[in-house]
């Protein structure tokens, strides 16, 4: 499958950046021999990096930003006055087809701003959605919207749900996924009309995969399905709740076994089977909020990563680059029918 | 503080009832020793079961009801053929002063329906809420709506903010709670508009406590407040989500200490931290959800939970009942002022 591609990044974005995404690069490097890296930044700074690995420095160009977006910047004002900024230039290598796809930790809303406004939606698609996956009892499932857009239609959630067929069978491996709509009960009947009217279409739509209907939030994490669609308030609440909730239990799991000496001894067998729960529940793996329904690959990586979790982002993106995503979002868009409604379609909220 | 009450039992709801039922009241028994049981259901199977407690049967009486509520029953029939059913004569007995509240394991939507025709909303208060309480990193904390109201205006989440608060300072024991609303951002610009108009108006409202803002879906577990106020959709999918990832949590943390010899016998050595660890987060500690903003109280025990959780349930009742949380709703609405609004009032979605 592996090809030869090109990856923009955005050395300048992130709380230890350029250093944590030039070694993020270094580690993407090993995973994906086939991965050419642009890297935009203070020239002065990322150079220097870049040079102390060879390895890295063999396949990386450096490309010189004279500005940087700042994690407090507005996205109008970036829009406006960003055009040299690490982020802008790296965003424009997408667009003019030089790179497959661009990687960021900086600011989210200057990124998702200027990936629209530069890299367009693709036909067929009115919004794009912010999307990101993450470990359930079944493997692991793909959310989306988680935020960019507040409210939504049923037209947008069935784009929604294209978009997130398309990332669930390119880079989770899912051959044919299943689709539900997030909601308050699995009967037909209860929720919003613009959710039961994008059950309706998408129960009758020719989506690859399988509808599976309505479900509910404790079916998150259960891995009830391979693809959650939700509007971006609702995806945002849930995202952020599972993540609340993961920390909050970790937490109460160490103060217990602080608890006595025998427990203290306890971890130390124990290591390797809580080195184990770690790594299986452990955020860098799943870092990486992806940017669907442009055209091009975006990717945001979380500000306060370290270079393992940046590589990890990075590995999105060349999947998603490598395995077709948006060929795929175009072609089943392209084809996307939806015969009779049961219901009619409401427009909005 | 504790006086002679007394508390109306729905002795049929639940998987395992009546056993289960009067078992819990059993268990509630030692824990409130000033608290009388009027118990309603077949009295053939249930006189037999109390019979068997002495101490019970001292504090309670039973009182036979020719129909029962089944799990699937539909709350309308229920509401016109079901007046002789033994959670529809529990909530009679609240009405008519004979019990200070009423408790069931049964049909979520047939209480709530009966709850609200037979006790009616308080003075002030436009629509009842679902509330329940669960640990948090700091404590615990109260959410409402939980799902009874899928939309909401900005004049039901003021309302249920100070039923919240109520709740948290009667059964939480929070002196001052600081009162949040759960939204997709913490910046007071973001959301739907009668969140930001509820912000406003909460701003200026002379609750009890202190108004925190807007919190995110993290804050949840985090206990950044003690009363988070959402709407029914929302608040229901985020509980849901909530209780979902434990379960994913609790079973990855399993498996993993099921993965060698050494963990296993790490579990040995840990068998109490673990214990302490499960006990925290024991959904039965946390049994009852709560209709609030009725002229009575009206608990919901989780159908399938045994007398140990419908014990808490119970609990729940008899604490807003002897410390008067309704009264505290009633003296909080009616003294409520909102001095001009920083925006104006959304009237519905």
């Amino acid at each position: 499958m592996s090809q030869d591609i090109s990856i923009a990044l955005d050395a300048m974005g992130g709380d230890h950046a350029p250093e944590m995404v030039v070694r993020g690069a270094n580690i993407a490097r090993q995973r994906f021999p086939k991965v050419h890296f642009l890297i935009f930044g203070d020239a002065a700074q990322v150079e220097p990096i870049v040079a102390s690995m060879p390895l890295l420095a063999k396949v990386s160009s450096v490309h010189h930003a004279g500005q940087q977006v700042k994690a407090d910047d507005k996205p109008s004002v970036v829009l406006r006055t960003g055009r040299d900024t690490s982020m802008r230039l790296a965003i424009d290598a997408v667009r003019d087809g030089r790179a497959a796809g661009v990687v960021s930790a900086g600011n989210t809303g200057a990124l998702m701003a200027m990936a629209k406004v530069v890299l367009r939606t693709l036909p067929g698609i009115d919004r794009p959605a912010i999307a990101s996956f993450f470990p359930t009892l079944r493997g692991e499932s793909v959310m989306l919207d988680l935020g960019a857009n507040v409210q939504c239609d049923a037209d947008n959630l069935v784009q929604f749900a294209v978009m997130g067929n398309a990332f669930a069978r390119t880079v989770l491996g899912v051959m044919e996924p299943s689709v539900g709509i997030l909601n308050v009960g699995s009967e037909d009947i209860k929720g919003h009309e613009y959710l039961r009217d994008a059950h309706a279409m998408l129960r009758s739509a020719n989506l690859p995969g399988r509808f599976h209907g309505f479900i509910e939030g404790d079916d998150i994490a259960k891995g009830t399905v391979d693809v959650i669609v939700a509007d971006g308030f609702t995806g945002n609440v849930a995202l952020k709740t599972l993540e609340g909730t993961v920390k909050l239990y970790a937490e109460f799991m160490k103060q217990a076994f602080r608890s006595s000496v025998l427990s203290r001894m306890a971890i130390l067998l124990a290591r390797p089977a809580l080195k184990t729960l770690r790594a299986r529940a452990d955020p860098r793996r799943y870092n990486g909020a992806i940017f669907l329904g442009l055209n091009g690959v975006a990717v945001k990586s979380h500000g306060g990563t370290d270079s393992f979790g940046f590589a990890n982002a990075i590995g999105v993106a060349v999947d998603m680059a490598q395995h077709g995503a948006l060929d795929k979002i175009k072609d089943d868009v392209a084809r996307l029918t939806i015969p009779e409604p049961a219901g009619p379609v409401a427009a909005s909220l």
